[in-house]
């Protein structure tokens, strides 16, 4: 019955078996063995597009490194209020960029809507030297709040920075439950909407450690090479990281997983409605569940052991918390979560 | 028959295992699962002292992160000519500090004597506003021309450290191989000497990718903790980065493999020097070894499928090379080579 | 009729005659000379404390090296909406910070209130790696809306501060219009009050470009000097500043210049009221007028010549604009631009 | 007798003068007033050429951020082991660049040659991510040693640094020495020699505190002006910065001055030569002279009086001292010196 993140689970099986697999003899180091080449490829093929790819081990990592390829010291980012890289990071963004302002905006549902991204750039007077300049906007897909952009919604938003010469990066540490809940190509919510660079991610999703930077411009990652070697985060035996990809790549495992982990938040959510006192409180559409739950009810689940975080302080005798399903979640964990709710 | 480097190597089968049975369940994430409290717990065992550990996957992390705990802005880490962090990280240990100097000092056989030391130090001002100040001395054990600090030496140059106010930093990402040589024992060769930070590898020695910060006096790591977090190398699954490090500890692994990997450079050393014209050119300690061959010796190895980088330009029809051996090496890869420079 | 800013006035005729007198011979360059050791002990007598002083020529330099200083790169910096240093420094202070965050809070006439400060500080997890923490509160005094922080409302602010582990800074570009409005002395608004260091500016207030960062604890400045040679701000003939910052000191001029803007702001405000809809917006306090006006009366006094910013978009045919005094302001100027407002 | 450095001097009264003509009524803040205006015209005028010019208030400043426009974090500048920027500015080029690398390399009268340039430039592989890239050469006109690189000679460095991608920077802190040394154009010694940007000194020679970066592609200079504000340098009273530059080029003066400056020191080297064991160590062609003296002598001009630096510990009885004239220094100075050495 955990419920605490989907990075605080197992790997899945398949993962273990082709690391095994990689660890065949001597390859050249630093992302120039034939398993990172390959990832390249099988990328491009599941986003129909050319790219560029870099394979890190963080999800940090990948937002910040792309963002700084982005973002000058003097720029500026905006992002929804809830997001991961303006509130869970530790300013990696602005440590990456060497300073850059993380400008945050409200959203509903954990989501950027463009009136009040355009309100936020009215703050700011472009070629101003007195002011940050803002140079991208970034957007989290699936939302922390689990919800999911629209390709159409997504196609708005990059409009709007385009008009307004930013570029587009999405933070996607869980892209694959958005693409299994959207049930639209990769290519329909990345760069057909516009979006410039995708932070990746397969760690919350059934890998040990692995994300990958993906620029849809193939061309335009400028010294983004350098400033994952000045980071760390070049690792030697990258074969590693890309074999952990590429087995997420594989027979569509990374939907599949995903589908699953989603499908119990559907549950779950489900299932949660039926406690009394219990309120869903951003649609359920990637395997996050935020609910708001009377506090007796939350300190029975934790006495049988259950795991969510708090996501509010208490108000009027409930709680607002936070349940994260992944594809290792039980049909049993969750009968267990409502029956200790139930109790 | 790839003697590129020891990262170009596979990992031990036992680190592969070991992540399998680090795959248990759900664990805590970002470091406080209980195989990386272990793993502090075991490390201080292997050092016979208190320490404050920290696990990343790269060396470039280990070092940079370190360094940027010792050493502000306006410092200078002095380290040799040959170190790592000076010429192989793109500057790392700059952009961690924020652009702290890193200040390069000859000596033979890649370690440093006081007396050059002593003699760099000598063109800063102490205390001037005017010019940077050291703040660090770092060394590499084994050194990157495959010899070992003896404990005398890390002593001596501790002394002067700590007398110019310096903290001493030690790469180690061939420790294991200098431990292994020294016949001495880990403490020895670091606290006991006065190293105050170590960066522990164990990627060149049969992990997939480990390394570890490891502060002698554990009270003294100041805000590592969050430059790890805003560097994007606090990894939410690290139990799979500490469970390698577990590994090499049990069983004494880390010291039988590094043997294993001394051995081999040994008989290589010793068997490179039956061929005409072959010179080796430091002391065969660790794992490395620098050999000066004639450049057609080097064509006929490189034509039977050798592999090893070149170190400098050729001269005099003769070339230096770097040959650096593994647990992975056998004897079939070295008579191979051998044969080869023959035929 | 400038009412721009004071920062686009001439400097005071004592300024030019100082410079003069400072420009004997030679003296030891770099803020070693007799002028700037003078002013060490001048600025002491006038905060009754024993203070460690830095000179600089911009106050934007001022603030980001006095915050740099407090704060460390996973730090955040808390302060008004409206604040210099968070929406007109172009990102100084997270450029010398090396990327700390610089966090907004609302509150009513450009000042902070405790509570709402509380709230923010809600937001942050003390001691969680993945968090930025904050490290400082920063109040400008005069605010940028014209209004001071009483002493009692400033000790608030500083035992909420040390409660959290914040220092507290004071931006005191306009720190002599504070004071020149409060009446209460330097300590009192100061040092007593629980600031811990404050950015004194001279440039607004009859000076050509003389800034000084004072700390109250004479031995906590830590890197303060390396850092302000590090970004260029040690002058050489450092003496020239300190002569402009003496001159401000001497026969209480600098406060004489402050009552005199003051003084112009408040007769400007009393005027302006007279004018068919005005409307004043945040008490006059210092030397800024932030007046709601008639498009129409706005257009004719700039067809008159007049000079002041829009501070935000018309609405329902009126716009809020700002107007700021200096000692350079005269009747004239004033009733000139209350004539034309009403033509 | 102070011949510490031209930058412990007193201003030029012409000085002092401008800045009282400059101070009338208000002026646009920021750089946009009609003094910096004109002066951008005047030094277009005064080097034949379409500049962009950007005045800041001191040599470091106008060195790193100059750098900062031409290198990245994971890059290198080369410049002479003695320059400025290496070893006398507290790291500022590392710190605007967030970390770029400085690599001196040696040459002969503290002006490098071509060869040692590229040999420096054989030890980094370009394109490699593990190494920093060098991306500009800054060389010092005239240099700290007092000497003056020929328009050929920064045309052979200029060519040579374009084949290898290298920006060509002049520190220029003493422009005016080499150019009234030269008695060349500054064209030639600047542009038509192939270099990129500019530091223009006037503080050491006349001026209170003014410099100006120039770029000669009037296109290139990127982000600067963001550079400049966010660091502080951008100045409210701009006007006063741009005054003492138009001061200086009025009526010839920064190269009468020079000449001034030029003309003393080669008096000073000449007479010097006349003391008993006294040696002068580089060619005296701007404003410094090295000689290396007997002890007993540096011992009795201190005696009487004579301010100079220590350049080199003693050795055989004999010591390295500095010596720097400026537009002050007088016949009787010199006079005073010799006599004291004689006594």
């Amino acid at each position: 019955m955990n419920f605490l993140s989907d990075n605080a689970e197992a790997a899945a099986p398949e993962m273990l078996e082709a690391l095994r697999l990689a660890n065949e003899g001597a390859a050249i180091p630093y992302g120039e063995d034939s398993l990172t080449v390959r990832l390249q490829a099988e990328m491009a093929r599941v986003f129909e597009h050319e790219i560029a790819l870099f394979p890190v081990v963080s999800g940090t990592a990948a937002n910040a490194l792309a963002l700084a390829e982005l973002v000058p010291a003097h720029g500026a980012i905006l992002c929804h209020r809830g997001a991961h890289i303006a509130i869970d990071e530790c300013g990696a963004p602005e440590f990456f960029t060497h300073g850059a302002k993380v400008v945050t905006v409200d959203g509903p549902d954990g989501k950027l809507l463009p009136n009040a991204v355009e309100g936020a750039l009215e703050q700011f007077s472009k070629g101003s030297v007195h002011h940050a300049q803002p140079a991208a906007l970034s957007i989290t897909q699936a939302s922390e709040s689990g919800t999911c952009y629209r390709p159409e919604e997504i196609g708005a938003l990059s409009s709007l920075a385009a008009r307004h010469g930013l570029k587009l990066h999405m933070d996607g540490a869980r892209f694959a439950n958005a693409i299994a809940w959207l049930g639209c190509t990769p290519a329909e919510a990345s760069w057909r909407a516009g979006v410039d660079v995708l932070s990746f991610g397969a760690t919350k999703n059934g890998a040990l450690a692995a994300e990958a930077v993906v620029f849809f411009n193939p061309h335009a990652f400028g010294d983004f090479a350098y400033r994952r070697k000045m980071s760390g985060h070049l690792l030697s035996k990258m074969r590693f990281v890309s074999a952990q990809l590429l087995c997420a790549l594989a027979e569509n495992r990374w939907l599949l997983w995903a589908e699953r982990a989603n499908a119990a938040a559907g549950r779950l959510a489900s299932r949660l409605k039926s406690i009394a006192g219990a309120e869903i409180v951003h649609p359920v559409e990637a395997n996050i569940v935020f609910a708001r739950l009377p506090e007796t009810t939350i300190a029975r689940m934790r006495a049988k052991g259950a795991k969510f975080y708090d996501w509010s302080p208490p108000a009027a005798g409930r709680m607002l918390v936070r349940l994260v399903t992944s594809l290792a979640t039980t049909d049993a964990d969750i009968e267990g979560l409502i029956e200790a709710a139930r109790d």
